[in-house]
């Protein structure tokens, strides 16, 4: 299935990006000052397959799990935190439960390997592997047979909020614990050592983070993960929420959906994914830049851009959250504004007066 | 009238911001973890007065004017621009209009200074100081007497804004070739040389970046302005919007509105603004960091952050709108989520847990 999927990917729509690029260039501004903006009109163009998408549908997909890594005292909160946020998110009361609806996104809640068993609540998708991760600071954090059904579970989940319309998804993710696995992946793909690469987290003191460095140190010495195979590296010292992620963007891919990434540990499933499915990566849109050391490092890795700077280390899929509303600018830009012929304002002196007069525009 | 407003500009109400932070640090999140999104929903219940400020009324004042410099080929793009931009405003085919109408801000259109004689269009405000300013490359821009009116028809149009219910005021303007005067004001203030300050505009080649830093040389030679004396520095080489700004950002602050800055020339005015009232400081909020380095140079004399990184260089108002949907996710963390005692979460295990059982969060 995972073959499959990743064999299904196809390319960005040169022809719609290029027709979008042509009424983007003749919109009443001068060329290219909206930069950033013109950048994720087109492409949601060459995703779409259409020269003027608007009003894409917006699924938010945030995917829960524990951390045996948890016991080594790696985050400021305890593990029951995990559970009852996921609570807090069916509620109603989160971050993400504010920021999806003012982005007017869906928020799909997926259950991928809570620790403990929750009871019924409406919105919760059950995709659990397992209750939380085994600790990797001494052995793997699953089975490779674990990572494949997580990713599995993440491609079932994004070609249901497909099929619902979804054609922006934005990732989210909950997990005391997380940003440690995804820091030891980064590491996996990068030069920087432990050290520069290792954040707070939630709000670690000092003397945590180097103790929260040590810990992944010993993970990687235990588990010696192969950068070569993305699998072993995710079953070594991944979680389960980040192989569902890896799911999800994969199988949004596949069905053409954009993939708009938060913090640190969407950008460790982005990072996993690419070597996985190399296509998928022109689907993938950047949002904020986290406090997190090695999320930066892996959007360099990636090769992706991100537009915001507000310090956050929330997670949840916050910043994604306001990324959805920066695609959303781009493409009112590209449906409000008028054409310099629609409006009939001069042209910049060696500007594309040419493209003007063209019957092309759409 | 100028030195009154400025006597009534008030300090920030710090019971409010108190309170409001009280309720931030409460909600169930880590402590601080939405940083920049905090910082500015409490920096609206310091200007506003009140703990939890929800549903803020926004205006975007846009003024435009005309600039005798633009004869040196400093800009892109002909003079005709100017009036032929207010036109499309008026009629709702730029990018602003599609900005404002997305940030829920009324847009407010003041003809400053424009060139020529504008038709007689709905929603334009006629606040003309004179057809254009002179030539800052060979003499003053405009006697001292216009820059007072113009900064008091800024007053005025704020203190409009703020009896329609405006209580965030974003920043933007209209003129063809006044990156230029902008420039010239901020380097009056900064240590960096013009080649360093001067920047591309909306689309000059690296040749003409060079020959508008050589004009900027020249104005500051003949004029020789006067850096203790802001309104020597506005009237000698500053422009009508500008100065119209300027009183926009005294007027507003006076009146307790955020004022939300956009890019280079409205930077230029808050520079100038909190030299002549350095009360009004603690109510301008940064936006984007656009293309051109004196505008970066400017918020980091005056102290401000900005957010968004997105590459724009099209002024109008246009960060300041996206800068206002910041605020707008600010206020609804403010409001929209629970605390750890309305959703019952466990708090981090170091975290704020005394915080929790005050009565008094509101």
């Amino acid at each position: 299935m995972l073959k499959d999927t990743i064999a299904s990917i196809g390319p960005l729509d040169d022809a719609a990006m290029a027709a979008c690029q042509l009424r983007i260039d003749n919109l009443t501004k001068p060329l290219g000052s909206l930069h950033g903006l013109e950048h994720l009109a087109v492409r949601m163009a060459g995703i779409t397959g259409r020269p003027r998408p608007r009003d894409l549908g917006k699924h938010i997909i945030l995917m829960a799990a524990d951390h045996g890594v948890a016991d080594e005292g790696v985050s400021a909160y305890p593990r029951e935190v995990t559970p009852q946020m996921v609570v807090n998110f069916c509620n109603g009361g989160a971050a993400i439960n504010s920021f999806a609806r003012h982005a007017g996104a869906k928020l799909i809640l997926v259950d991928i390997g809570v620790g403990v068993e929750l009871p019924p609540m409406a919105g919760l998708c059950r995709e659990k592997i397992a209750p939380g991760t085994a600790n990797i600071s001494r052995g793997p954090a699953m089975t490779r047979e674990q990572a494949l059904q997580a990713i599995a579970a993440g491609i079932r989940v994004a070609r249901v909020a497909a099929s619902e319309g979804a054609e922006v998804i934005g990732l989210g993710e909950m997990g005391i614990g997380n940003t440690t696995p995804s820091t030891a992946i980064i590491a996996c793909y990068s030069r920087k050592t432990l050290s520069e690469l290792t954040g707070r987290g939630t709000g670690l003191t000092v003397a945590a983070v180097a103790h929260k460095a040590d810990v992944i140190a010993r993970a990687l010495a235990v588990n010696r993960p192969d950068p070569a195979d993305p699998l072993d590296v995710l079953a070594k010292v991944g979680g389960f929420e980040i192989a569902g992620l890896v799911g999800v963007i994969i199988g949004a891919a596949a069905c053409r959906a954009a993939v708009v990434l938060d913090g640190i540990i969407t950008s460790a499933a982005a990072l996993l994914a690419v070597r996985l499915a190399p296509a998928a990566r022109d689907y993938l849109v950047g949002s904020h830049f986290s406090c997190e050391p090695a999320h930066k490092e892996a959007l360099k890795i990636v090769g992706l851009d991100a537009y915001l700077h507000l310090n956050m280390r929330l997670g949840e899929g916050t910043g994604a959250a306001l990324g959805m509303r920066l695609i959303d600018a781009g493409l009112h830009v590209l449906n409000d504004m008028k054409t310099f012929g629609e409006a009939e304002v001069a042209v910049a002196q060696d500007g594309p007066g040419a493209l003007r007069q063209r019957s092309d525009i759409v």
